[in-house]
């Protein structure tokens, strides 16, 4: 059942186009590939990871493992790719077939009913298929307009609102800002996804009106899926982050009519979709 | 519906003994406080999300909107904390209360039944209790030792073996490392949880056997609950982190019996549970 390490290094990143703001560099910049990865279980869908392509098999045995499916190799009878008829260059449905203890455990998990419906901070859960990972937003139409030096702020302006971050290390923070630079409201979590909930959440509890389309969100990491749609979903014409964004984060922006911003360190950043939106 | 800011930084953190190797420092250190809340919808328990304590209404308010459960303030009734009588200091439960067309779209998304079970990389979905996060797993009982010098250099070795993060700079990187310093198994990817899974599952499909006793985990991140949860399911006795863990993955691989190691890095490292496997 050995899978042979088939994947190249170009097949994790992809090249992407980048507007480089306050630093030099070239033109096209690599993006790790983010894409989802649906597993299913005798031929029915079962869960969606999003992941980068790449030792999928792997993947699947160790999820299945560790969600206590599958105990060892024997209770796997086979691994493989279902290609899409449509796209066979994407490889993104695995099949696993169980046998002999598993199948009765996998029909007793089937069988429990508990009503699960979602959980973690991951915003995609509750999916068992990729075509139920999109919801169906209109793209947004926001006409504000950001000067590039207070996007280079943003941040800082936000760590410095940050309160627990330097003694633990261990906290991700969000903020949303006004186009002017203020930072409304800001949230810190040990989950990215938790601290965009929670500033979105705040707001929706103070009776903000929803789309908050007046406002920018700032995250202190990375960028991927999950962050542009849950940006989407609020409304959220701009996302701005220190760190990298995925390809599928990229992707989604552009689709979504958002301005993406990634590797705002130093006094520069990257604008990665929609530039329309910054004054350079 | 406004929410006071009653969290104080103390409460997003929180002190932990640490043993600091090759770096001076004081012998608390402290840890980003990591906790699981569960969201109950009308009374049902419907999710659970690894977060930081804090803000948990907002936080409960954006994924119920990210999940589409909710579209603003109109459709909740009422969120308010559930105090657990046996340990009153701790407030993991949110009860949500919806009304109008929330409910409507609730009754319709649990009678769905899409056999719905677990999705995401976080290893913790199809929960949606407290109760059912933990496996019910024997401690480990593993007598090898790794030396000091060798600790610190495993995070260059897993680095060695990372075929894209330089270009991306968004890809999280796991390795399964012998007693000796030997990496045998690595993977990426933009999920640290999926990098985890692949070379555990890695081990799994080549008839490795399971438990991996032998062995130990490095990954590139930060360290948390669920990390150390799977770790603990494949039977691995230490884990070394290049960033911070939080007080969760403390506190369970203590339990676990396993050596948890964190901020290894410029050839210093911390120990915050076991360290009777490191020959200091």
């Amino acid at each position: 059942m050995h899978e042979p390490s088939s994947v190249s290094s170009t097949a994790m990143v992809r090249n992407i186009a980048v507007i480089r703001v306050g630093r030099a560099g070239p033109e096209l910049d690599s993006a790790v590939v983010e894409e989802p990865l649906e597993i299913r279980l005798q031929g029915r869908p079962f869960a969606v990871v999003m992941r980068t392509p790449g030792d999928d098999r792997a993947l699947a045995a160790g999820f299945l493992l560790a969600e206590g499916l599958i105990r060892d190799a024997d209770d796997i009878s086979a691994i493989e790719h279902c290609r899409h008829p449509a796209t066979p260059e994407v490889h993104n449905v695995v099949n696993v077939f169980l046998m002999g203890e598993a199948v009765t455990s996998l029909r007793a998990r089937l069988d429990m009913k508990r009503n699960i419906t979602t959980t973690s901070s991951c915003g995609l859960c509750g999916r068992v298929t990729i075509d139920s990972l999109k919801r169906k937003l209109p793209r947004l139409a926001i006409s504000w307009r950001i000067k590039r030096d207070l996007v280079a702020e943003l941040p800082t302006r936000l760590r410095s609102r940050q309160r627990a971050f330097d003694s633990s290390g261990g906290l991700h923070a969000a903020g949303l800002v006004t186009p002017d630079g203020r930072c409304e409201r800001s949230a810190e979590d040990v989950g990215r996804h938790n601290a965009v909930d929670k500033v979105v959440g705040a707001m929706l509890l103070d009776d903000e009106q929803l789309p908050l389309s007046s406002h920018a969100l700032v995250v202190s990491g990375r960028t991927s899926f999950e962050i542009v749609q849950k940006a989407w979903i609020a409304g959220i014409g701009l996302v701005c982050a220190v760190s990298a964004p995925s390809t599928l984060a990229i992707d989604l922006a552009a689709e979504a009519g958002i301005t993406l911003l990634g590797f705002a360190r130093d006094g520069g950043f990257n604008v990665y979709s929609h530039p329309e939106r910054i004054k350079l």
